[in-house]
């Protein structure tokens, strides 16, 4: 380690937080924010030079000062567009609103897949590949699904030069050439139920983006299913929000309420939608997968029958169901806080960073050594491990990069360690030092079970967290009145409701508040619904979303 | 099992291949196929009288009719869209030269990704992903990428409702906007190397289109990095390169050709392109893969720079690198036979389908039984098997369809075998009593060890067979009229070449082969150009191709 480069290096020996606060402050400083700006696709005729002088300017900044992020609790979106710049998660791709997802990023996405991919294919559905141009027509077809989605194309025109006959929409969704295709393959009982899901590109001309959450293109898993009978559909969609409901509880210690969307805020194109809603750190509620039975609604505009065990020709029953990149700026959204990114440890790229310290040249080898052998000695038994052994930046600089960075366990070695035959282990979701534990032997079968012990610790205390979170933050509400202070105090409320939709549309407009969903999870005894004075079944949840 | 659907029972006691002739025979009977016909975008307002009527049609017939091939040796294209149709690997989509890939096509397509996915992140690549709009002018900055893709673009002119100011490109590969963000991403030498993967569909308005080989949309990966000095650049494309040969060689079974490609066949916008050079079963070449050594070139035409040690500002040496779902059309072309698909055992998403086989119903039960303890012991054991319990279908019908989705073993078990705890194993690459072994004791650690060794056996039967088939159509020529005379007879020509570009267009006019590769490996000794007579360096391979 270079000595002109030590100058952080006291970093080390004061807690974490009052460092971070330094940091922090200088905010206002900071220059520049990839994130902040909505780029315009560009013209690079004149950009040369003027960006070679900013890329001077960038390099010759410190690096450390770059990585300030704005406190979560001044300015909520400015805190997660920070984070996701300084922890290299995305950047703005040069049309605007579409985004790059970059490795540290992706692999948090793969996390997700790798899971799920499982979980479909446990459950009997197969991947494939559907083509993503998808005649003009075929969107008209399903009256509510044009409704819903024609605003919101992009449009081919133009192929090899020329003007095409048929447009073609860039899919937006599937269910219509799923569909197309169903019907070629469908042809009696015996080939139900269908059960498929495509891991693929989406594009939906939206006006209002922000990364992950709300993408002009983005990333998704789409499953589509035939079945034979009405109940068959049904119990279809409920297994895949449970798929995802246990996805959020148990991997990303999201605690999502699961639930059936009101009529009007049901799939174009659906006869039911299932959903699970996540509080953000903001209290904004984000969907974050859905699951809907189609009835037959795509069956009748595509004719996609078949010949049941009587000999009689009748239409399918469907369902589909997607999660897709938004539900990374869910886990962003849910455990970041003011030092950035925090991971459940389940699907953190890097679930445990090994920071090596020395100060003398004569120190180096035996730190690095001892180092390495605890990296083989996780690594062997599953844990994704990164050594951090670059000598161009400080232990301090890689302590606050990688809390940045969200890895839930840092251990730190240094020469006392390696004498003592012991690591110093600090955990990302307790700062400063009462998160530190000193003195941890490095005896491999000590150390592994210690350290997984400690990850299943912070996903079980990362979901906890978000559990009393959300709880305090969910208002009951017996009145209109009730709802409009829990709203306006940036809460959810939860109240029996029975009333139409005109009313629904009335609370959206006077409190932006929409109905999240009905929950599963019903109180019992009886209820009046807070705005007629009616009888009510349900209770549903209000909340502004993203 | 029904004893109406016993007719075609007789099958199992006569060798498959005089019934496979049958069915063989019959092809000409063959109503429609799907695959054979290009679809228009079809207007669906007159459709559903008609459509009904065909689907009760198809629905009536015999399926085993259905699943006819035509001999190879007929017509090679024939065959080939027979296989993809019958094995159910892919389905025209409804756009002109677009594909779907159905769950079984799929499967090997996820086999490729999977062994692919885990060298590219070994040799320290990360997987992100990158917008497919791009804006036009990106496309116009590199002159003789412009120039390659220009006739192949497919434009979005319209988003959300409206006419965009600026035309998008669909990504037809993905140098210009990776360049754009890389410029923004690398500063200084500490940044480098650079090294990204993606996988993602791209789209390229082709005419002339065939499943799988060439399609309008197809899935690939694209791997994109950036270095500090060209001979990072160069190892890194060689790297590459070695690492799809290796996939070919030990994976696919596929002995591929790997070498440098001549100035005219160069990638659009690379300095050095390498490829992997496959023989088809019709001994047309496919190019199954490539990778770019894109010198500065893009890096000159989006300024993409870095600050070297020196404080020195220099533009980054680039490759790119891709292999796509081409590369399945590969595996039907080089090993499937006039029964269908062949695959090896590797890339099988099935590896053994186990048939039961009974006749009576108090024979059922122990049949069944001891059907699924055999596919429980082998799948404990790691090998991807099918259980065929359906009493829908024939044994015999059985042996066809699993033969024709190419799987590698198949495993009988009747009411003798279960007496004598055997089981009958045939394997797929050697038809009729040769391929069938009597008598293999159920016992697990004997079926496993026995399974495991065949599919070793068949595994490299299909490599050994496939180089002997390659090396027995390579024909050395020393002069032009030797060429013409290889060609002519579809074969390929190996020949010393130091002619101009000009001759080796004409050499494409007069017979319609192109210089594959210049291979990797040279035969020794002085060399005479085969079509000047000058001294030449290297031997080129010609041949017609995909």
């Amino acid at each position: 380690m270079l000595s002109l480069r030590l100058t952080s290096f006291t970093h080390l020996f004061s807690p974490p937080s009052s460092a971070a606060i330094a940091r922090r402050s200088s905010s206002i400083l900071r220059r520049r924010n990839h994130l902040r700006q909505r780029p315009l696709v560009v013209s690079f005729s004149a950009q040369s030079a003027a960006a070679e002088t900013q890329d001077r300017l960038n390099n010759a900044k410190n690096r450390v000062s770059e990585r300030v992020i704005t406190p979560r609790s001044q300015d909520f979106n400015a805190w997660y567009l920070d984070v996701i710049a300084n922890a290299e998660l995305a950047d703005y791709g040069p049309v605007r609103g579409t985004m790059v997802i970059r490795p540290y990023g992706y692999a948090i996405w793969e996390a997700i897949q790798e899971y799920l991919n499982v979980k479909f294919k446990e459950t009997g559905h197969s991947n494939m590949y559907f083509p993503q141009f998808i005649p003009y027509s075929f969107i008209e077809k399903e009256a509510s699904h044009v409704e819903g989605f024609s605003p919101e194309l992009a449009l081919v025109t133009i192929g090899g030069g020329k003007e095409l006959e048929e447009k073609l929409v860039v899919r937006p969704t599937s269910e219509t050439i799923v569909n197309h295709m169903f019907t070629q393959w469908i042809h009696s009982y015996r080939d139900l139920p269908l059960l498929i899901n495509q891991w693929a590109n989406v594009t939906r001309w939206e006006m209002r983006t922000k990364p992950f959450v709300r993408t002009l293109e983005f990333l998704w898993q789409e499953g589509h299913t035939a079945h034979a009978t009405p109940e068959e559909a049904e119990n279809e969609v409920i297994q895949m929000i449970d798929i995802y409901t246990r996805f959020a509880y148990e991997q990303a210690a999201i605690p999502v309420i699961t639930g059936r969307k009101s009529k009007v805020e049901t799939f174009a194109g659906a006869c039911k939608t299932y959903t699970i809603e996540a509080m953000m750190g903001d209290k904004k509620a984000l969907q974050a997968g859905t699951s809907h039975n189609l009835g037959q609604n795509f069956a009748r505009a595509f004719g996609t029958q078949f010949t049941d065990e009587n000999g009689i020709r009748e239409h399918v029953w469907q369902t589909s169901w997607a999660i897709s990149t938004r539900f990374v700026g869910g886990i962003i959204m849910t455990h970041g806080d003011d030092a950035g990114l925090m991971l459940p440890p389940k699907i953190a790229p890097i679930q445990v960073v090994i920071v090596p310290i020395w100060k003398k040249d004569d120190e180096k080898a035996a730190v690095l050594n001892a180092a390495s052998t605890v990296k083989d000695v996780l690594e062997k038994s599953g844990i994704k491990v990164k050594l951090d052994d670059s000598d161009q930046r400080t232990p301090g600089w890689k302590f606050n990069f990688w809390e940045m960075k969200g890895v839930p366990l840092r251990i730190e070695i240094g020469p006392r360690d390696v004498a003592s035959g012991s690591v110093v282990i600090s955990r990302r979701d307790i700062p400063g030092k009462q998160g530190k534990v000193f003195g941890i032997s490095m005896e491999p079968s000590n150390l592994e079970a210690y350290v997984k012990d400690k990850l299943d610790e912070i996903q079980s205390s990362l979901l906890e967290r978000a559990i009393a979170f959300r709880d305090s933050n969910i208002v009951d509400v017996s009145t209109y009145d009730d709802l409009k202070a829990a709203i306006s105090q940036g809460k959810w409320a939860r109240g029996p409701w029975s009333a139409s939709d005109e009313d629904e549309l009335k609370v959206k407009e006077e409190t932006g508040a929409t109905i999240r969903c009905f929950p599963f999870e019903q109180p019992q005894g009886i209820k009046t619904c807070f705005m007629t004075g009616d009888p009510a079944e349900e209770v549903a949840i209000f909340a502004k979303s993203y």
